[in-house]
């Protein structure tokens, strides 16, 4: 029996990787030929690509394979769901080691599909190739069912600013991984949140969608920091965007990840997670005063001027760059 | 100035890479956004994606960066074109050390821009992240424009095979490269074609479209090696393939490549690189007897049966996996 990526061969791996994905509505031909066909129901689609390396994106000492498979999955779908569409269809590009074991491909296969039946999105294709480092290649389809495409560039001064889906969530665990903190002393503390979201980030799905019906002027998803993110949409939409740190109602979990992580230098509140931590893929949108919609937490507003402030001042630096 | 992908950062390499790529009339909304949005005249949309990484599919020393990006876009828009539908959308994923020169990556969009010009298509998103070594990820986007979609599986006996493209090329210009031989001596002995084809295939674009149009019953792109993919149409139709090795007719440069090669103790003859090469891009295809289109060339016949065979005969192991 194949145990390792270099005795299953590049077939036996595409074959492995396929098998028991289910289809949906949306695939009109699945894995198997040179390309797939996906259903647009309106005559457009919706797309988005992201890579993840391993060391960069992931440890495979502080993520299972299956939570690899359940964020790759996860983040390009919360794109699809940015844009106010129903992720479809996703093509996955793996590239492994030869030693790596035939488990952790296994594993990760589990996590796409286990995403994928919580997205409703089908696997219709991808790539399988040997590199030294685990990297995963994403592409999202999605469906915007005729309706608006909501991009970053619609809010206007007035607008309410809100967020659905945890925040400072993920970049607490990812703290608490690199400060070493033993996994017995998380759950203790009432902080297990934080490493569940750092592995598998829960993209609150469907909320894109109703957004948009709600006449959502702008929305993306927190990938880079709420704060970093929000620059995006002043930016594109030539507005200022303020946040008030008061109405950052902590998620379960994040008070007592900051108050553990005190201990280990790092002395950060829970709303500064919110405001400057990555990976959270919850949604930020801008809405018509009035207009927001159930889920969604009001944060701050648009106003007329350019950049980011809280409560009206400057943040201090905030997100990441992965090159920097 | 900026002179490696460090220095440049995450954002400057984003904004570098999707510079000035042109839009067409298929792109609803462009890079720039969580994803963008594409059209799908005919509501299906066709989809495909490979991975490339360097040291398994490109070289470095081999292959100039423009070479990497004209290669990178064709074999996927060849994968559109084998459902015969029109390329119409890409999305790119480049990892790439921090401390590769910026004009590498000026170099790869470069090739992606003059590739996709080719093929018809617009770039629309894609993502960058830092590795240590190149990796490219292309998902290629299509449209039927309310034709049929022509899988592996419609060949039926009696149906005449044929390709469109160049066979061989690419395999022997690898060869030529992985023997050391001068590019000076390639070209004095008329082979430059073979280096030129594995730098920088060169798909028929049209041509898929134009066989679905034709009739044809089951078509695939040429990338494992001419045996190894009719094994896939008689695998997925049912059938047999035979083929007609005196029906091989050489590429330019490609008689002159093997006699170059023979020097450096690879004794086979043009035939056995069109047999056997991969990555070559060409599209092969069956057709009812009498619907071969203009351009294509007629080398064998689907029979009653399975498998794949030379004139009758088993033909000898051939086609390459990057795991083996």
């Amino acid at each position: 029996m194949a145990s390792t990526i270099g005795d299953l061969g590049e077939f036996g791996l595409i074959a492995r990787v396929t098998a028991r994905f289910p289809e949906t509505d949306d695939v009109i031909l699945g894995p198997g030929d040179d390309a797939a066909v996906v259903g647009a129901p309106d005559r457009r689609v919706v797309a988005t690509m992201d890579v993840l390396v391993e060391g960069a994106h992931f440890r495979r000492d502080w993520s299972a394979a299956r939570d690899v498979g359940h964020k790759a999955v996860a983040q390009n779908c919360a794109d699809v769901e940015a844009m106010g569409a129903r992720p479809t269809a996703l093509l996955i590009g793996l590239a492994v080691p030869g030693d790596l074991p035939v488990a952790w491909v296994d594993g990760f296969t589990e996590g796409v599909r286990a995403e994928c039946a919580a997205a409703g999105a089908a696997v219709v294709g991808g790539d399988t190739v040997r590199s030294e480092r685990i990297a995963v290649s994403v592409t999202a389809l999605g469906s915007l069912d005729g309706g608006r495409a909501v991009t970053r560039s619609g809010a206007r001064a007035g607008d309410s600013v809100a967020v659905t889906g945890p925040l400072g969530l993920s970049a607490a665990g990812m703290e608490l991984l690199a400060s070493g903190v033993e996994e017995e002393a998380v759950e203790k503390a009432g902080a297990r949140a934080a490493l569940d979201e750092h592995r598998r980030p829960g993209p609150p799905y469907g909320a894109g969608p109703r957004a948009a019906r709600a006449g959502a002027t702008a929305m993306l998803d927190v990938s880079d920091g709420l704060l970093q993110d929000l620059g995006h949409i002043a930016e594109a939409s030539g507005v200022a965007v303020d946040v008030r740190r008061s109405a950052l109602a902590p998620p379960p979990g994040l008070a007592e990840a900051a108050a553990l992580l005190a201990g280990y230098g790092h002395r950060r509140e829970a709303a500064d997670y919110m405001l400057a931590g990555g990976e959270d893929h919850a949604l930020a949108a801008a809405f018509p005063p009035g207009a927001v919609p159930a889920g969604w937490a009001v944060i701050g507003e648009i106003r007329e001027g350019r950049g980011v402030t809280v409560d009206g001042r400057a943040p201090a630096p905030s997100g990441w760059d992965h090159f920097g």
